[in-house]
């Protein structure tokens, strides 16, 4: 199960074992935005979702599908965010303890949720490496299982219900398009959507300062990370085989944008909309605002992730 | 019909003569906010209204119950903010002009709506007599309709539309509360909710600062509003002859928060709900988280009336 590749009813498993557990998200709409992206765009609010992100859905699918057996000794991760927060509520749900690693320069807001839901926090540099011997030695330590933030199986099938629920909302959609970063949802919403619309386009939005899957599925092969930093905190990571793999079989095309299109986008939607959306998710609006002649007057289905955003420190005051 | 108190049948006629123009809001939950009111809590969120706020509903009534021949020379009112809006978007919505006369230290995000959906401006000074001379005077120049902001019949009736919508979306509610400033919403509410749902609580929430609602209930007379400055730049205004009587006759219960209570009660809806909501509709979930004892385990529906804000300048940012 560690390396295989979920199926639609995969996905249709999860939603079944997360369902009263997670928010079923509304679908928004704006006229205004409409207007200026000369799309008809529907929002699909994962801002409102448990724990205030998507990242609840594969969290919850992952703690839930454990044995007792397995369940016993917790479960732990490494992640600089959302799905820190998701996992620790995934598991206070199941009665069980999780152990969070998290880089010590992560987002304070999403420090506050890991520890309001009870998350057990332990800070390492923030490295991928440092993540992972720190997570190893925890789970030597203690016994707790490794819930990985998108390489999982049952997260990625978990993250993809989101995608047969968006078009059972709203099934005539002409694209769907959501940000990547390790790519456990855009796999998942690739899976989802090729299965139960298939032709249906899937795009993924990417910051320039972490394009390392626009690279991989333009070179052909899993490229690495370059160093960058950008303003959308919860898209650093890269993606791992198991997602460039799926995102290659389904032909997912990658949209990059800059950090100055990520904070236009931002505030258009507080603005616009009226709703709470952290950066890692107004992506996908820059990305259909930058390729306007492509989605021109096309029906695009967009996923807004996640609102958990430190309110004291907006990217527009200085 | 100027000086007269609307049925429940003019609130219902207002129902149908807006219809398709208003969005029919959605109503929002939020176990966190639950927890901390030891309520149980429903948001009805009409800062996602048409225009940002609920003052689509009444000025949208209103210009559509004008006679072609009443609406030749346009309309005209004085606001601070988002009836001015709200006025300038029903009128181009029926091909007229809305001339708006605003105070100068009106917010700058409100000004921009106004003149964003067509409205012209003619800013005045920051009193209530500066705003009716210079509204008198268009009037004369121009033949322009007056549209109150609050002290009409139509606006008022538009206005207690949310509260028939509200209870058909959520009819076990235990009790409605609103903000109130000139008190047209209010009225509107106290109208609708004693006639489709009688024994139901209504309550207003004001700003310590612009007490003059309270005051007057209080003491059975109408009495001036007093000086003094509030963050909340909708609630400035004070109830006049009509919107007293209607909510002295059916008993409507004020409560005062103060400024840091607005404040705080503004970060937790953005922080837990994801949602923008200016410090005119804060004032309501302060009041309640205020008055705990009177409202722990009752089923409560909250008006938020609108998301209009500067977002470069946020009240708990320095």
């Amino acid at each position: 199960m560690n390396s295989t590749i979920p199926t639609v009813d995969d996905l249709r498993a999860a939603a079944r074992r997360i369902e009263g557990a997670a928010h079923r998200t509304p679908v928004l709409t704006c006229a205004a935005l409409d207007d200026l992206s000369g799309a008809r765009l529907f929002f699909k609010c994962e801002n409102f979702q448990k724990a205030g992100a998507f990242k609840f859905r594969g969290a919850c699918n992952a703690v839930m599908a454990l044995t007792d057996d397995e369940a016993r000794h917790g479960v732990l991760t490494h992640s600089s965010g959302n799905h820190a927060a998701a996992l620790a509520l995934a598991a206070a749900r199941r009665g069980i303890p999780a152990r969070i690693v998290m880089p010590e320069n992560s987002s304070r807001a999403k420090i506050r949720a890991a520890e309001a839901y009870g998350g057990r926090i332990t800070f390492c540099a923030p490295t991928l490496s440092a993540r992972e011997t720190t997570a190893t030695r925890i789970h030597e330590e203690t016994g707790a299982v490794m819930i990985h933030p998108y390489d999982n199986f049952f997260v990625i099938a978990g993250h993809g219900t989101v995608a047969l629920e968006f078009l059972d909302q709203q099934p005539d959609l002409d694209a769907m398009i959501a940000p990547v970063s390790g790519g456990g949802l855009l796999s998942g919403i690739a899976i989802g959507v090729s299965a139960a619309s298939p032709g249906m386009e899937v795009c993924g939005a990417e910051p320039e300062q972490a394009d390392d899957a626009a690279r991989s599925l333009r070179e052909g092969t899993l490229q690495a990370a370059r160093p960058g930093e950008t303003i959308a905190d919860g898209l650093r990571a890269s993606l791992c085989e198991r997602t460039f793999s799926i995102l290659r079989q389904r032909e997912v095309k990658i949209i990059t944008v800059s950090e100055s299109e990520i904070v236009q986008a931002m505030l258009l939607v507080w603005e616009r909309m009226k709703i709470v959306i952290e950066p890692s998710s107004s992506v996908v609006l820059a990305a259909v605002l930058k390729e306007k002649e492509h989605f021109r007057g096309r029906r695009v289905g967009i996923v807004l992730t996640g609102g958990n955003v430190d309110l004291e420190k907006l990217p527009w005051t200085k």
